[in-house]
């Protein structure tokens, strides 16, 4: 189940929307029956592309920020899943210690974690931030974007366990991806609950392994309702070693699979009489800070390798071999006052607990809206006379909208479920 | 955790409401070690009193109704909680039969059956109702308050199992507390779950039993809060076999309960300094139709015995021996323009998913506001800049009333919890 919220997209409902929306039971129970097998990742959000013809998440994010999108509406509902969530892991736990990203200097980070303390210190448990700068001798003060402040402190690491002075979690909870690598005092923590766990950070993590889940996943869900998981997946293809430094040959691979991935969309394009030009987006497959995508048509368009490179936003790193994911692009047919937004929804256990969107005033349906520039604005609930009524008679109240996004949502975070059991290094390998 | 609702009270917090407040998270975990080792009894709903100096619960209802007083944004939290209840009881369910209440021709209540099937239906279950009316042969419909219409159709009972035609439910969820019997179609359903289960029925369960397990439900809260537990307990006593018939000795018991009660409510006055009159209310023990309440202010104010059965809604039966509940009375001192108002709370499992007011333009702060001339008041969730907040300065955001109803309703659920396993005719007895 899904808040219902207002979205910007007001047109006719589609076939496939349609389907989601009259499956609503059997849906529910298949999620329901899933979770039973599966563990969800602590959290997660998931930005979603709504083509109209096709509904597809394209990054799924395992260490959520944006929590000061959610309005306090919906807080409620954060605060419940984090209960589950807490009940499940931890009943007796007193302390959790939450590990954010380094720039807490930005303001509006800071807001967003300052959400998400309120959550869990509303959930029943003292909140408390830890960093692991070894600089950070003393609790230092941030201010945050609403007029408030976050004080965070040195962790302190004894030979089993992490926690602050006088502060001993249950459990530690991560907010930073840790893109640039494990840090030593998160590892061997045997006595205590890490969550989302280390093999959920980009230290580890590949885009492509997800979305080899998400196929799966969208499989299984496809053929629960009969139809075509094209219609909720973008495909996708990797090259595990582009080498930058070697000229036109290192980039082979990429042009080779730009090209298939156009091939194939195109042929989608034609048995669905979608009259629009496909294009596949490609990306660094690990994450990275400041990584850009790039936005193909065509394979002529490919760029050198230097240029390509710096795209990726892998220029600083002087990174000469890397990983790239080639994946369909998704346009987004979504519009806040005549500017391109893109639905993103946030999930807590398995549950959806609100959604915003992200919009980005200088950019097309075709492109990224990350980056500098991004607004985001926050989905109220949506008035009580549009949700549907069980029990009334057909067409009697308009369906929700936002149904299908935290369906198509919930799938890519039960994809990352899929996707942290096979690449849990602790795993027992019965084969 | 407790959905931010505006209140109609807006004076100054009292030490109590501050007490509860600064106490969030040692009571969240409070409560989550407690549902640890108790089981929710499914859903009810709280009627609560807010004198200022005391907030007390005055009635549990296991069976509730006014699901159409929650407002739409509130429904995605009912639907979380229908879940985690569903996920515990029977994963795999795909079918939830409803037994109404009698009344269902009442287009309120049915407006409320509407809003419980929606929950249940967004939840993932399909959802039809049933009646165990013998007389009804056809399924028939009803038109409720808001426009649309119900069907119900006739109960099948084979030898182990309930269902209707072309219908078999996994759990079977009674709306009705069946206060004139249980009929047979719901005896020796051992293949099924029914929830909540039958001795929850006012056929079997006594207010006074209720409100003995909230005395030692308060008593460990107020422990925990180092507090008077009577700040948030009213007071009681019972007479077990009042006769009616007898003349003035029948009555003796409730005499002299009614005049303890008052000296003791009396001294806790004196204690704390209140300068009000106490009073206490007379109840039949036993829920039934049509009941009413007496309020007293002196044991001089005792009427005779046929009075007295009348005011207690006891005439129509004819019941000359029955259960009578004396209570501490909680004055109301909440208003909607003007109007005596009591907040409602209302819980699914373990969580709190909404709440209302009841109000009664006729009656006074003392009174019962139940009955004809009721209305009904639904809360809508508070503004954003009164959202407690952590992390933030002392005094930066206004708290949250409601909390504190939330928190006073899950002690009366819990209560529920613990009277439940006292009166289970099937718990074993290691005595």
């Amino acid at each position: 189940m899904v808040p219902h919220l207002t979205t910007a997209l007001t047109g006719p409902i589609n076939e496939l929307e349609a389907r989601i929306l009259e499956s609503m039971p059997a849906i529910e129970r298949w999620f329901r029956l899933e979770w039973m097998e599966h563990t969800p990742a602590f959290y997660c959000s998931v930005d979603l592309r709504n083509a109209g013809y096709k509904l597809a998440p394209v990054a799924t994010d395992l260490f959520p920020g944006g929590f000061n999108h959610l309005t306090p509406e919906m807080l409620p509902l954060g605060v419940q899943a984090a209960q589950a969530a807490i009940e499940k892991i931890c009943p007796e736990a007193r302390n959790l210690l939450v590990i954010p990203d380094a720039d807490l200097a930005d303001p509006f980070y800071g807001a967003s974690v300052q959400r998400l303390m309120e959550i869990f210190t509303m959930a029943g448990l003292n909140v408390r931030l830890g960093s692991l700068d070894p600089a950070l001798k003393e609790p230092q003060r941030f201010a945050i974007a609403d007029g408030g402040e976050l004080t965070i402190e040195p962790v302190l690491r004894s030979r089993t366990r992490l926690g602050l002075k006088d502060f001993d979690p249950c459990t530690i909870l991560l907010n930073t991806d840790l893109a640039l690598g494990i840090p030593r005092e998160l590892q061997n923590l045997h006595e205590q609950y890490l969550l989302p766990p280390l093999h959920a950070t980009w230290s580890v993590r590949r885009k492509s392994r997800h979305f080899q889940s998400y196929e799966d996943v969208a499989k299984k869900f496809a053929k629960l309702l009969g139809m075509d998981p094209w219609l909720i997946t973008p495909q996708h293809t990797r090259c595990g070693e582009v080498d930058f430094d070697t000229g036109p040959e290192g980039l082979e691979c990429v042009r080779s699979n730009v090209d298939a991935t156009l091939q194939k969309v195109r042929r989608k394009y034609k048995e669905y009489g979608i009259g629009e030009r496909p294009f596949v987006v490609l990306k660094a497959d690990h994450g990275n800070r400041g990584q850009g995508v790039l936005t193909l048509r065509d394979v002529k368009d490919l760029p050198d390798a230097a240029t390509l490179r710096q795209h990726l936003g892998l220029a600083k790193d002087g990174e000469a071999i890397t990983e790239v994911i080639i994946q369909e692009g998704v346009p987004t047919y979504e519009r806040i006052h005549s500017t391109v937004a893109e639905p993103v929804v946030t999930m807590i256990d398995r549950y959806v607990v609100g959604g915003y969107y992200r919009v980005h005033a200088d950019r097309g349906a075709d492109e990224n809206l990350g980056g500098p520039g991004s607004r985001y604005v926050p989905l109220a609930f949506a008035e009580g006379t549009h949700l549907p009524k069980a029990g009334g008679k057909p067409g009697a109240s308009a369906p929700n909208r936002f149904y299908m996004y935290g369906v198509i949502g919930r799938l890519a975070m039960l994809a990352a479920a899929y996707e942290l059991e096979a690449t849990d290094p602790e795993a027992e390998n019965f084969e």
